[in-house]
């Protein structure tokens, strides 16, 4: 592919090095902004990231790395942000470059828990980016099956579509399916609200519940989804395309899924503190109850939304799991 | 509960055990024919059933068995078919006595391959059953899990909802929560269709496909299965309930699902013959598979349904499974 355009990704963790592995597939350069100088150096001598998808080999020739957010930003048309959704804003007070010109897309999965904005709509308040020049990538995907080069199918969200397509192009290859949509706005919150039914399917799975009660869970998650976009954002959209329901499923039913990891670990008794200690990590999930919640609470007519008030309930109010659940399942149907 | 109406289960596998289980809970005295006198003995013998959920132990006073089924049809009032639909047929000639005045309850997972009609739809055409005392059981519900005991949803289906309710009543306990709807057909198509649905994630997942795919897969099959069943029979209906989409996914992701296990076996290079001599059963989706497909090709504007395609392929036409699903992969999104 010859490359008019410039790429580069921000973050270094397993989906922003599975995106670089997709855009390698197809581009002469990828820029790839990280914080850590150790995984720059290790990816340069070692040519694959030290902690996350480390089976990936990179050509470093290939690989325009960086430490410095601003050489990155400056050189790139097209910036790709995959940084988890609580450490986006310190990292973009590093940002001084105009980047007002630039191609802002989201890999984040959430919201942005300082200002309760997409990152979408956070880019187009604070860098005066237009909307058309903000994409959203959405799975379903995990980050691990892309290391393994197995078939994946993504959706491309943006109101140019002509844009959408030229970054869904440089994203495709043999393993990659892409797909482009109108919806920016409700294929990141899709990505978002997802994360928080991956929880309450944990939750189920440690509380005892079987398959039975988790496709009940699944069908009345997909059915809050639509309501609560649609309340957000008002469209006509098959949630039950890929970006949506795909990725629902992805997360709800995969074992890789650190949400449902995470849940799984507070339904079998762990507190929150403790679960996120063993995991070393911070579910997106969690951040994404809180702001899921309190964007429905600050509606006025605000939706019906049973399990991410349940999930909240249990992870923000300290309330027993198994309590929680015996009466959201009253609820369900 | 009083018991002013008779139930009575018709066959005796798991989920035919499940059945009677779940009215045990409620009822005084439950009908039960099977075909063996095998089985028949063993239940009077050792209190359960010694082939499907052998772990359920019942009290066979409560218990009204026969290897008669015109003594178990002319006791009972509500009558509820568990056969396979590829056995009903023959079983169904044994019937002499009229039961043109009796409900009939269908949990029969198929439509009947000698007519191609729905289970409901034979029995009106020749019991002269008028279609209000027609009704369908639907899941998502594994029988494995109600012999566990674990928290199950069911959805009661017929025109007349207060039959619907009478008969989600004697099926609803601690475990077991049911809901009505007046969906008959339609949720007797979506019993039939996940099978050959659950027969595809088996295929992928047997071929390398991984769970990327599968999550694009399923949110296919629920576009494609509200596309037949609107063609079938047209009626608002929220394809994303638990009766549709629950079901799909309970028997899409579970490993109790014989279906996928089916599929699996010919994903992974067992011929259609040894699969089926392998599992010592015909899994369901195998007859609906040929059901839906030829329903679909009578039908003068037929519906796009390229999943049914692809396992009619590979199970009738002896085609490549491999091939078929590269193809295959094309058409989705």
């Amino acid at each position: 592919m010859s490359q008019s355009l410039n790429y580069a990704v921000f973050g270094a963790g397993s989906w922003a090095t599975a995106i670089v592995k997709m855009l390698c597939e197809n581009l002469d350069e990828v820029g790839w902004y990280m914080r850590s100088v150790y995984t720059k150096e290790h990816l340069l001598k070692e040519q694959h990231n030290p902690s996350y998808l480390s089976s990936v080999e990179f050509k470093t020739e290939q690989l325009k790395l960086s430490n410095d957010i601003n050489e990155i930003a400056e050189w790139a048309d097209i910036l790709i942000f995959v940084i988890p959704s609580a450490f986006i804003h310190t990292e973009l007070q590093k940002l001084t470059v105009d980047i007002s010109n630039k191609t802002i897309v989201s890999a984040v999965k959430g919201i942005m828990p300082e200002t309760g904005k997409l990152v979408g709509e956070q880019f187009h308040d604070v860098y005066n980016i237009p909307f058309e020049n903000i994409a959203v990538i959405a799975g379903p995907c995990h980050a691990e099956e892309v290391a393994l080069e197995r078939l994946s199918y993504l959706t491309i969200s943006c109101d140019d579509a002509k844009k959408a397509q030229t970054i869904a192009d440089a994203l495709s290859s043999d393993y990659i399916k892409t797909k482009i949509s109108d919806d920016v706005i409700g294929t990141e919150y899709a990505v978002m609200l997802k994360n928080i039914y991956a929880i309450a399917a944990g939750m189920a799975h440690g509380l005892g519940y079987g398959d039975n009660f988790q496709s009940v869970l699944m069908s009345n998650a997909i059915r809050e989804m639509k309501r609560f976009i649609k309340k957000m954002h008002k469209m006509k959209r098959n949630i039950n395309n890929s970006a949506y329901l795909g990725d629902l499923l992805v997360t709800g039913y995969s074992t890789f899924s650190r949400n449902r990891m995470f849940g799984n670990m507070i339904g079998k008794g762990y507190t929150v503190k403790s679960a996120q200690m063993e995991m070393s990590m911070v579910a997106e999930g969690y951040y994404a109850t809180k702001s899921a919640h309190d964007l429905n609470q600050k509606n006025k007519s605000k939706t019906q939304t049973p399990i991410i008030d349940a999930v909240y309930e249990i992870l923000y109010e300290n309330k027993n799991p198994k309590k929680v659940f015996t009466k959201l399942t009253d609820k369900l149907d």
